[in-house]
């Protein structure tokens, strides 16, 4: 089982922040990523589509050689993960779970949680932090354009910190002690976040603590890879690998090389 | 033929200015809309999955009882039309044409041409237009923010102001005559681009100019409907008719009621 890769899906690039956290925490961990960037993104679609993509991807993952899959995308994690944890006898994780967990220890009174529309409809960040300190407050907010703010590599951009304040200074108004950034992409904006609410405010990404999360599962299950050399990671998309590619170095500060196309995943 | 509806699809939701237009132009037309808003954007992806995608939403049209298809999407027009043109021999109508010919007939020496990354990557509106006037210069540019901005409801917004000058001053500084509105969110944000812009730049809406090229079509052909009472439209989505009813506000100022759920098109 050691050997065996660690699979991760995401609805397209917002993931490799996941990946980039799991290769700083687990250097010897070979990941096999696919990023299903022909129906991106999942933050605006339903429950159903977004179950049924999700469950697509995890096939994928499946007939590959891995030991575990990570479910980097938060739309995904709030919606499908327990029909795929039903579904699959693998370890399957997602990254509200860690993230939930972080902000219901960090927080003092009032929790912030940021998403895309999916995931902050699901409820499921409010539904795991009550569920882990019932007297806290949550306010929640989603914000559409950061996703594609991020996309358009407009990281630094004046009008992104304009942005990041109408979304959040009424959070910041009525008092959150705690941020989670509740999409993958957002830990991207990390320093415009910290500098729009200041350094009393404590950020929750859950990028960082899903790789936490991750080491400490493997290390349980006594499943590390302790190999000092590993094969290269393997970079899946469904569609426009050269996008993919580019796009990918705001996130991960490199370029992606070795991007494949995966086949049709599914019907729709 | 006359008693056939319009057939139109789109990526989601932008198509609806193309089937306002038509239905001011042609208001006895009845018309069967798809949106396809489990896939939706098509904007940034490659131009096989657009191919793919439009080619599924156009058999869906094929089995309702139709005589024309209107491609009411840029990115769709722009790599799709001459391969469904050849697929099937129904009348099929994209948008890009017709925003060509008014902007080659409009323009003195500079056109502007402005759309979502896949629309300018092809090329279709460059060559489009020099076919018909090979003197002109045209400068384009992708704008992978306006949909969002549309879809957040931020059509007045001074945020959505700064994004249209981000992305279009450097055209008018290099003195184009006319700007062509090359996606269908576009004319939604008619307004902030003309204030923007200033008088001297000449505007082309696509889904005015497609709306005068259909109803052009149907009356050469005499299909025109001759009937006074024509059943309700109706609007297929392959996901989430919620948000295509609710978004759809912003683009008709009215709610749409009839949003049914078109089942899964085809593979991927």
């Amino acid at each position: 089982m050691n050997k065996k890769a660690i699979g991760m899906f995401d609805s397209g690039i917002g993931g490799l922040t996941v990946y980039r956290a799991i290769k700083e925490k687990i250097p010897r961990e070979r990941i096999i990523y696919l990023g299903d960037t022909a129906r991106l993104p999942y933050g605006s679609k339903s429950a159903e589509t977004i179950i049924r993509f999700s469950e697509e991807n995890a096939r994928f993952l499946l007939e590959k050689n891995i030991k575990i899959i990570v479910v980097a995308c938060n739309s995904s994690s709030a919606h499908a993960l327990p029909r795929l944890q039903d579904l699959f006898s693998i370890p399957i994780v997602g990254v509200i779970e860690a993230g939930a967990e972080a902000a219901a220890k960090c927080a003092k009174k009032r929790i912030g949680v940021i998403g895309t529309a999916a995931t902050i409809r699901s409820r499921a960040y409010e539904n795991a932090i009550l569920e882990k300190k019932g007297t806290l407050e949550i306010l929640s907010r989603d914000c559409p354009l950061l996703v594609p703010l991020v996309e358009e590599g407009w990281v630094e951009h004046r009008i992104t910190r304009l942005v990041v304040e109408e979304y959040l200074l009424p959070l910041k108004d009525q008092g959150i002690d705690t941020l989670v950034l509740g999409c993958t992409h957002y830990p991207v904006l990390k320093n415009v976040i910290a500098q729009v609410l200041g350094p009393q405010i404590q950020l929750i990404d859950s990028a960082m603590t899903t790789a936490d999360r991750v080491l400490r599962m493997l290390r349980n299950m006594g499943w590390l890879n302790p190999a000092d050399e590993i094969a290269d990671d393997e970079f899946h998309v469904t569609d426009f690998p050269e996008r993919f590619r580019k796009v990918g170095e705001i996130f991960l500060g490199r370029k992606i090389e070795n991007v494949e196309v995966a086949g049709p995943l599914g019907r729709i």
